[in-house]
């Protein structure tokens, strides 16, 4: 849809913008209304390129457009009948929930058995548990490669499937060669399609899925989908959906939480939705509103902080994690939350 | 500075704070106020863990950090008196302008020929030409490796050193085997921390600038500085600041743009800010004033998308891109400007 | 709290500030660090001139204020124990519902004596129903001074207590005499002070209530606390806080929501939330599980628009309002999310 | 322009569409594409409730507006030809400077008359001072009427046009009264309708300019645009739009600067920008750079904040007010710009 400057183009510009979408095999059909005319572009409207020549023209104010930009992840498509399990876990049949701690201390890897252990038994289907970490300065810790072992470890003591975050290919190699059963893409990495590419590839065919972060801006959720896509495009349709909170953050909340998105993506994607509350509000005791508030929304799932002794945490944790008996309550209240939200 | 949620702590609480502090090598110093107190933390106030670890407290509501959280990238550190030098051109001397191809048409080497001549003679400093590019979708052209020939061909041709975005160590390598002057590190993988140790590594001790893009969100200036701060760790002193706009645009322009923030980041830092208006605003029509606001706000160069024959571009020169005598007329207002501000 | 651009203030500067803090009856208390020096205020840190003023010298880099700027809506004063009644329900005490049309529409009344019906058949606390409109266009539909009659019939018909918006002191006064409960102040005018000090002064004293919408902006909560302080040091403690979504709008949904701003709150004031989501998200189908959202987040209850017969009604009512089946639902939905937060 | 949810539109709820828009005079074309039909609204595309209605229906996800939806407001309206003069000074005739204080201090009236003296002095062509203030809390001083009597004064001797900012009828009869040159509405009451309507017709016919102030938040322009259309629909067409900065703020900055939207207005309406960067970047160091960034963006001149003696002021002054010898050299900074940007 073309929106000219002036209320209607000239017979020599239509020709020209009738010659460039040719290039794309569309035409153009105006429409002549009482002010002012528009111009409907007919055809595959997905040309990223003809869009913007079209935007380039100086007698164009403004191009839309109607068809999505994504084919896989789209609801329309093929794929939405896929569904992803994690460790026997449908996604969509009750609420999935995956804790654990931010970051794996190597130093002490007590605190992470006694965290898996107190996180199976508070009920989660998933642990969690930082093994590399995004840092905002490089003096700060960065995780080491040494915990890896200990995640694999945890996993063989308490039986839950393991998320991990990955910020390179060197770290995704790891973590696929340790078997990790849910590889997560971190808010930063969100957008870094070099990563994204690697990961559909290095996991496709594995019983891996991936858990995708949305980018901690307000950009529109097409953006998010279409990030997804790569991973899909990749070879690996086990792709899960994170909101995680939007900055600038909403008052002393680290982040503006927008689990209020879900609606929006299930709108649009077949893919599950699992939300964030820790990074949203960024302090442990805003957490459990935010995750049922995600659920209420239509998440199916949440993946929280949590930790045996959040106090003696590193990263994140010691501000976000939960203690097990917050997280058993808020175990109990999602399932009840879910009753509610699917009957 | 620790505000607790009382208006005073108890003896207990204060106790345990400063057992914690410690660790750190940290110490409290309690002021009593008319109607509550407040705790100042008395040390080397940057351990990030020690922030985290005070904020997770139960009774804490805030803790305020005072000091910086780099050390290289700082106003007041030994690499103040470093001078970022580019071809010839040392930031600071003068408006820096690098112009160029958002995307270079592997299919069409010419048009980047003819740009890099038409660049040249309207007053440019550097040579900008996207070899690989992020796009969107994965569906989208992304980019050629045969371009970098291209990009290396066009520099002998014209003279000006090259910038071109990398997105990930492959690329990089590549870049840095063709002797790429400027390796631009794009917003998207603004925050990509695996990939900014790479670059510093990389090109430590190379005739090699960085210029990072500023992260498209509305964070603290202060995790621009730092990822900055991973680059010089790295091994490479010769950073540029780059703003290229916030999201959520302002109505119709693609970002809202933040050439303004160039004073906050002087303050801060001694590294040279080169703005990109060509993001900030998304439309040819816009860029020049754009251009000249970053240069009033202080900074030290503009870097800008040109193109022989926008219409002829691809990715989003024909939206974006200057023809050059729109540049030539935009590098003569930058001297004028430079002059005011300088003066 | 007071940071100086240099490590340490000079004697002559520090004489100078505590010269200046004199004048509130406030000290300095100076913090000697081991990189740099802080310097606490000590008083009554409530004279926004003095921080003004501070923040004015050259050599002030941030002054950071620790005490509260509202004094009778903080948590910790005096009216922490007053309670809003509407209509005989007690805020606080069960999920107050208001429901009702955007816009009461004069030239066809019976639209909104079914929408009373079926409101308090549904189970609502309390009917809305909008006289005048603050519309983006002088020339769209402004309201009428007939629809107060038409508001006051529906009440005395259906016996709920009635809401309404007012947008200066003459649509003030009409509803003050038409004995109306709630006197609605919408997000344009949330930060009109000069109104809100007429409400709290006409509404003083008598059996009603104000309902203030936040401004949609993501300004600090502290402005939005004072702006009730308005109302109440007015002569009014019967004020409630409506969050209402911010600006921009999370991709399509008409504004941000922000229910999640309620335990934000619930630290600060003792004054009761309830939650607007039907101009949060604009779009009835997603407004019940913003509403629920609201109250998992700890909110005291929720406006919601409805309409008997949505397509037939003006303003955004068509867009917005949920029709009575889905209301009712609603509110047995809100019943159980209730007795889940609560239990 | 109408896109459904499903690729196609049913016949049954095609007739529905044409009947509603048939209610507006408008009609309905469809268009059939490769994937999916789109439909266009021919006609009178301006009716907001017709646009809601539509919004409405179950089966439309998404309604395109066209047309603008002020009128006189519009670029292309008769209105286009007017020019507004303050004071003898034809606005876009060389750059308008308006300076002052943001407070009148009642008890020090000589500090504004120094002021004026200084402001003149200096070559601003408007004294801006400050009678009345809106403050985020009731427990800070709210203006004095007795100030009037001071900005009148001042203006005696000093000759310049004087402005003030008004928040409601009362302080604007007043002000109509003392014959005030500019009438400001601030940011907080940038959309309060019912005042803007007054003040269009309580200035109607009068040599008096009413400055517009932007809501600061990121809605849309056209907001801004139709707020100033209640003044002009009002009577009075001597209105001038002021960006001020937009919510939250770029770091430490008190607002995100927006003068670059100054572009964007000029394309849409014929009414004169005048930029506030005082409040923009809330701090005086900031002040001229964001000043002289709105000229080169094309604003027909600044209204800044300047005092005799900053320290001696009250309100936002001794943060943000200009010297006099700051303010004269960007006065002097300002008209180099303005021959740059108009050659």
């Amino acid at each position: 849809m073309i929106i000219s400057k002036e209320p209607h183009l000239t017979d020599t510009q239509l020709r020209e913008i009738e010659a460039l979408v040719a290039e794309y095999r569309c035409t153009i059909h105006p429409i002549h209304g009482a002010h002012r005319s528009i111009y409907a572009i007919i055809g595959d409207e997905t040309s990223e390129l003809m869009f913007n020549r079209l935007e380039g023209l100086d007698y164009v104010d403004k191009v839309d457009r109607v068809e999505s930009i994504y084919k896989l992840m789209d609801i329309r498509s093929e794929l939405a009948r896929h569904r992803v399990v994690i460790g026997g876990h449908t996604l969509g049949h009750g609420p999935f929930i995956a804790a654990g701690q931010c970051t794996i201390d190597p130093k002490n890897p007590h605190y992470f058995y006694e965290t898996a252990q107190a996180v199976k038994e508070a009920g989660a289907h998933a642990l969690r548990g930082g093994v590399w970490k995004p840092r905002t300065t490089p003096h700060s810790f960065q995780g080491d490669n040494r915990s890896m072992d200990i995640l694999v470890e945890a996993r063989s003591r308490c039986g839950l499937p393991v998320v991990t975050e990955v910020m390179d290919e060197e770290q995704l190699r790891i973590a696929v060669d340790a078997a990790v059963d849910v590889i997560q893409i971190g808010t930063r990495n969100a957008l870094n399609y070099s990563l994204l590419k690697q990961v559909g590839k290095l996991t496709a065919g594995k019983k891996c899925a991936v858990l995708l972060k949305r980018a901690r801006n307000m950009g529109p959720i097409d953006e998010f989908i279409s990030a997804a896509e790569y991973i899909v495009a990749g070879g690996n349709p086990n792709v899960v959906l994170c909101p995680r909170g939007t900055m600038p953050g909403l008052d002393i909340y680290r982040n503006h939480p927008d689990e209020s998105v879900t609606p929006l993506l299930k709108k649009k994607t077949w893919a599950p939705v699992v939300a964030d509350p820790s990074h949203s509000v960024g302090k442990a005791e805003f957490v459990p509103a935010c995750a049922l508030a995600a659920l209420i929304y239509g998440a199916d799932g949440i993946i929280v902080e949590s930790h045996c002794e959040p106090a003696k945490g590193i990263g994140d944790d010691p501000k976000q994690a939960l203690n097990p008996v917050t997280l058993r309550r808020l175990i109990q209240d999602a399932g009840e939350i879910w009753k509610i939200r699917h009957r």
